[in-house]
């Protein structure tokens, strides 16, 4: 098979061309601009690709209802011009192919179910902390839709008792996002995340407030695995401190060995590495091409 | 169809025949003892009522995990008696049909999509609060079990601003449930629910709670619905609170209709009333039968 997959981040556009084994055989990236100029170059890395399906995994809020009108588009997000733009409408004009579309951080969460961190299992919750915080959610087998999509990177943790920063969430101050996102980081320590060292109290109150949304997550969710990528997770000294936190929290109420003695086994970073978001998209397409080919 | 319903709770059992169209067409109450007795006299009810599936959704923590070797057993629960007893085991040497088994929540969950508030939807969330509190997932289409099954009682809210109430949780003092069941309101306030009036402190301070449990699950599940019962929820000054918590919390993130304009449609009780847990053991029964026979 040759299924195309596209990584449409706020910052980056990735594309790739891969099989259903999860390899990817050829990729290219470049920034996101308009939405216009990036999606032509889009099609034209397309072009010559002869792909039998396309996965899309993008920055939202998306539509990713197929009953609605504007299935396809990017809703209210507030980067300039792309704003009710019609992603796969744009691409369905010239590759008369299925398509997969959906959150990158679903897509992650189905690709790391297909061939990585969580592969066999039916469900996980996958995050990235970055510049902002998404939450993709695969339960029972299935990406989480509902209303919209899951906007996990917006719930409201508690504050640390050492901690007075303000938060950067134009929505919610110091939600999750406001407060542990990358620009959040930055701005309470007047320092990048790889500036600091790994015994920098920084590191700690990081991971108070990741601990606090997978806490949040296991205790909704009871997913089978807890994956968490972007650039912050970057910081390999993040995973026993987040661990710790999340057993701290559950106190032991959640009695699963998966959880009381395999901690280290369950909060993971992406299997796929940098690749999480690629292959997901590919995930998305490959399910594109099953479930309708 | 001639289904049987248990609805195995703490307190009490409710035992019922109905049929696939959510009707009860006979039921029975009486209180939870020790498992031998209580489920002789679940046996004698049903000895008589040729049931051609039984649904049974029981107070936990459950094993409903199907591969595993203690799948329709009571797990860690704290009641005498009832930890490691294996329910569907004891039923399963009377009675040989299908049996549906699940958390009392996430039964309720199933019978509201069926047929009550949340009927014609693939997802929603139930909320019981009461003695304690329980969640109870639908996430597209199917039942949310994962490693071991939701436990969103247990979240970690922040603290009022008014409240200095350290929280009755044996395991985590101050989470939603130690903070905001039926035991904690009368422990704040020195009595009873139905004993406070509508317009008494106690109540902005409980949909304080209840309302960023609903919106933490709103962010991470995007569910069609939030359905919320229990002896708590009889309270109906409460409803209009909760959904202008969630609205405030959620401060426009989330652009949805349902929320934005409609939210006293989003947040709602129990279509089924008190049949809700009756109706939720049907429910998988029904399921049950129908997936198998």
């Amino acid at each position: 098979m040759r299924i195309g997959a596209i990584e449409a981040g706020g910052t980056k556009f990735v594309c790739g061309v891969g099989n259903e084994h999860g390899v990817i055989e050829d990729s290219v990236s470049f920034p996101t601009e308009l939405p216009e100029p990036t999606l032509e170059r889009v099609i034209a890395y397309f072009s010559d690709k002869n792909v039998e399906a396309i996965g899309v995994g993008s920055f939202g809020p998306l539509d990713i209802n197929r009953d609605s009108a504007t299935y396809g588009y990017v809703t209210t997000t507030p980067k300039p011009g792309w704003n009710g733009y019609d992603v796969l409408g744009k691409l369905k004009k010239r590759f008369d192919v299925p398509y997969g579309w959906d959150t990158d951080v679903n897509a992650a969460a189905l690709g790391e179910a297909k061939w990585g961190a969580a592969q066999g299992l039916d469900s996980c919750v996958y995050y990235t902390v970055g510049t902002g915080i998404g939450v993709g959610v695969l339960a029972e087998g299935k990406l989480v839709h509902g209303l919209i999509h899951p906007e996990g990177g917006h719930v409201l943790p508690r504050r640390h008792p050492d901690d007075d920063f303000p938060g950067l969430c134009p929505y919610h101050g110091d939600c999750l996002e406001g407060m542990a996102a990358g620009p959040s980081l930055e701005a309470r320590w007047k320092a990048k995340g790889h500036e600091l060292a790994p015994d920098h109290p920084a590191w700690a109150i990081e991971a108070y407030y990741l601990a606090q949304a997978v806490t949040g997550a296991i205790l909704m969710l009871s997913p089978q695995k807890v994956i968490m990528g972007g650039g912050v997770m970057q910081q390999p000294q993040l995973f026993p401190l987040i661990r710790e936190e999340v057993r701290r929290n559950l106190a032991g109420y959640v009695n699963a060995p998966a959880i009381l003695s395999n901690i280290g086994d369950y909060i993971v970073p992406p299997g796929l590495g940098s690749r999480a978001g690629l292959c997901g998209a590919l995930a998305l397409g490959l399910e594109a091409l099953t479930s309708r080919g």
